[in-house]
């Protein structure tokens, strides 16, 4: 899917309330303008952004799927954020880390709600591997309901390699795995933390989890193994997020 | 989509562990059988569930779009569980309540996600209006990766009365909302709990707002607003199942 797209009313509003250059915006030709629609537009005129009425069957297209509501961004590409300038910034700013590593989860709408719930926890970044991954697809950006704009994503070649570099700086990885320690009885405390989530159907591979520090896990109360992998990212984030105040 | 259907080899299998009556399996007839799919004709042939080899169109068909690895199972049409006797039945065993209120989850993935974490999470039934909602649909079936198994869903015609009916009993109604109280302050502790999660793009209706004894809320670290309607539910009904230990 095109990376270069943000559809729906609340994306494309953040987004232009964020600046993201944006090259047009795109209005269903067929729909009657409703006051939402009305206001992203007069966000997007002083702007500058040209506001086209396009044909419904076009917005269908460009969406690929995702629910456009009727409104399309087209925006420039979308920037991946340097992982080595966020490291940077946090060491200058003496932070600690907070980076939400997603190892090859492949659903869009996974991917964006992991990106939101990373931006509501305050994550410095979230990390994505270029290859096996979901992108920041317009489903992606759609799921992350503006977070996109909050959260820098970073896109690494070498998942393992990027834990090791963390590690180096005094950052501790976290794998979510059912087999870890509790997240209630873990002391995120002190330190820099990236918290490793592996994919939808596999979980985290051999050798991400080998580098990983520590593994954790989210006590169930049932024979249930596993959550969906954007809900058990979000509790283990917001885990974290508490531990850190 | 039909409410009859469960696709993907761990719904299945969980499926059929926990003997939900079954019509038949269908195997599509293009593809190489690999283990886990003989596993699960394994587990099938004892209970005398025909299996049968069908084109990869129909499955198709069938999926309505749900990512089925090639096996459907045809199961009777799933049951609701009857809302009154599940209150019974925790009286009778003086356990305090633990109710998932979901009001107009429209995307089955969601509802699946949610019901997942309610069984993860030790809810003792997840309940969703007959209107406006998603149903327990494939779709929903499959994000539940076998959660239907293990809580009970409830239909009900009106949410708001039920929530009165709940409060009747001695259970507080916590409504999820940005506006609400933390739930990091809130004491979930030594009564009955329902849960109110509102729809994915306006959150709680106002009535059913009304009826509940507390809003509370995911503290947010930046601008964003709210998190996927599964991720808070998520996070909240941890939040719950950890005071209740």
């Amino acid at each position: 899917m095109r990376e270069d797209i943000i559809v729906g009313i609340n994306s494309i509003k953040q987004a232009l309330e964020a600046n993201r250059p944006a090259i047009s915006l795109l209005i269903d030709s067929s729909a009657k303008l409703h006051a939402r629609i009305i206001e992203i537009i007069n966000i997007a005129k002083p702007l500058k952004i040209p506001v086209k009425k396009v044909a419904l069957q076009k917005l269908n297209e460009l969406a690929d799927g995702a629910n456009h509501q009727g409104i399309i961004l087209i925006t420039a590409a979308f920037e991946y954020a340097d992982l080595d300038e966020i490291l940077k910034k946090t060491e200058h700013e003496n932070e600690n880390l907070f980076a939400v590593i997603c190892d090859e989860i492949e659903d869009p709408y996974n991917l964006g709600a992991i990106i939101r719930s990373a931006a509501g926890a305050g994550a410095h970044c979230v990390i994505i591997p270029a290859r096996k991954s979901a992108g920041l697809s317009a489903a992606c950006a759609k799921a992350a309901s503006g977070a996109l704009e909050i959260v820098p994503v970073c896109k690494v070649v070498n998942i393992a390699e990027t834990i090791e570099k963390l590690k180096s700086r005094g950052v501790w990885a976290y794998g979510a795995d059912s087999g870890g320690t509790s997240i209630y009885q873990t002391d995120f405390r002190g330190r820099g933390v990236a918290l490793v989530i592996g994919s939808e159907g596999a979980g985290l591979r051999r050798l991400v989890k080998e580098k990983c520090d520590m593994l954790v896990s989210i006590p169930m109360k049932s024979e249930i193994e596993s959550l969906n992998a954007s809900v058990a990212a979000g509790i283990i984030m917001f885990e974290i997020a508490k531990a850190k105040e």
